[in-house]
């Protein structure tokens, strides 16, 4: 069999850091922050979006505003990059994009980071942003929750908390590439092992160790939300790629929530990477997902 | 004597880069252009800008409009890095600053980088911007080339090529703690290496070899422009720090131009870091500077 090799800018960008953190195993948190900071390399620039610095609750970040969109309307970003990599800065590129697809203004939050913060502080960043937003004249039904790869996992745990607490739950969450199964067990990690350019077990099982390691169990459900009761869980969407290490999270994710009467829908890109709408403007799949995207969220308002 | 130690975010971020760079001396040009990509962590995000991806003239890079801007006036930003690092995204933030203060658009040019691309490539590039731009109908008197650290000295090799070529000159110049001297053998190396995070002469040696070595001279005036000919030379302004290695370069251009008569301005920033325009939003002496080039660049038109 045919060694599979980066068809798109975005496992091109994978392989390279690969073989980077490849040369450098014990590369620092900080170097791998840079790294991972190159993200936004792959997304072409949005075009017609003002930036500003901000918090929402004490959780700095980018409020991200197409010059036509409704200012009420947030999407709240909470980005991947394993609880301790990523930044405002890697998804400020991709947040453009679904808040001009949506006509909402976006919030890219920089949550507190592992291992210097450790679960669950950036799920409470998640909650005190939600809190802040309500404050600040957004109501949830106002307020979407976004997250791709760790971030998908934080979006949907803050709900979660959200509902532990009794407060007003957002209406709508739309998770990309979400990673959820911090028993590190999930079969695609195998299966995928050769097309996703990215992740692999052993780079999971560090990023799981610096999260929770010493603080709770891999099956506690704020933190591993495969383990979570969703019932009454709001409107959900789930993007992944069939080809991802973490297929399987998206997969079990669909048929748990379906199972507790989510209204699920699960978009599939096939042959892609991991958190493939970061190729918005570059890839016809990712623009594709961006406009399912916002028509899924239209829909639901 | 104590030692020195960052007192503001850029030398923080240098001193960081120094230590990656020093852990991991084999560095991949491809790992040391992610990590010069972060120089536009240092920045704050500019309010009311947007950004478009385009060419001029075959070159790619980014147009930065302020909401607020003549559209006919453009600010050419030739990226530093060493001829070798650098991009349209570590200068975007950057460019949006002296964007909104000038009240110009400004384009980031992702000119050709060494080593792939010797001299005189990215020169060239310098020239097919302003030569695309005059043909989409803006003349030179509505161009500025500004230019940091490499890019200074590709800003003024882009001049010096005009007017070999005979063909209008852009009427204004400003240059960021430029860098010349490719015979590296300014003063201040050695005398500002303990105030300066980034810059030694073993990293301004590996740039040179990569630029030059093989194809041209130390003293090709189009390469090392403290060998060029000022005479004629537009409106000059040159911003550098008195602590930073590369300042004997900007004292001697100040020198030079001043000698065959240019209008040329020195702007020195006390105890700053290389390039200091990058703290703009963040450092009082950086937004300062900024407010300076824009005081400048409107009294020349």
């Amino acid at each position: 069999m045919p060694v599979p090799r980066p068809n798109d800018r975005l496992g091109e960008v994978y392989a390279e850091w690969a073989v980077e953190m490849g040369r450098y195993p014990d590369m620092s948190i900080e170097l791998l922050r840079i790294v991972f900071d190159d993200w936004q390399r792959v997304t072409a620039e949005p075009e017609g979006v003002t930036y500003r610095e901000t918090e929402f609750g004490g959780v700095p970040g980018i409020l991200v505003s197409p010059l036509e969109s409704d200012p009420h309307q947030v999407l709240v970003l909470l980005h991947g990059g394993g609880f301790a990599l990523g930044s405002s800065r890697s998804h400020r590129k991709l947040a453009g994009h679904l808040a001009r697809a949506t006509g909402a203004t976006a919030f890219v939050a920089d949550f507190r980071l592992a291992p210097e913060h450790k679960f669950p502080a950036a799920v409470e960043d998640g909650v005190a942003v939600v809190r802040a937003l309500r404050e600040a004249g957004h109501p949830v039904d106002d307020v979407t929750l976004v997250g791709d790869s760790a971030g998908g996992n934080l979006a949907i745990a803050t709900v979660l908390k959200l509902r532990e607490l009794g407060e007003p739950l957002p209406t709508q969450v739309i998770t990309l590439s979400p990673w959820l199964d911090m028993e590190n067990s999930g079969s695609t990690i195998e299966t995928n092992d050769a097309t996703d350019f990215l992740i692999a077990r052993e780079g999971l099982q560090a990023n799981i160790d610096r999260y929770i390691e010493g603080v709770t169990s891999p099956t506690d459900p704020l933190a591993n939300p495969l383990y979570a009761d969703f019932t009454g869980f709001p409107r959900l969407y789930i993007a992944a790629a069939d080809t991802e290490s973490l297929y399987a999270d998206s997969v079990r994710l669909y048929e748990r929530a379906t199972a507790a009467g989510v209204d699920v829908t699960l978009s599939v890109g096939h042959g892609m990477q991991h958190v493939f709408p970061f190729l918005a403007g570059r890839h016809p799949r990712a623009d594709e997902e961006v406009r399912l995207i916002a028509d899924w969220y239209r829909a639901g308002r």
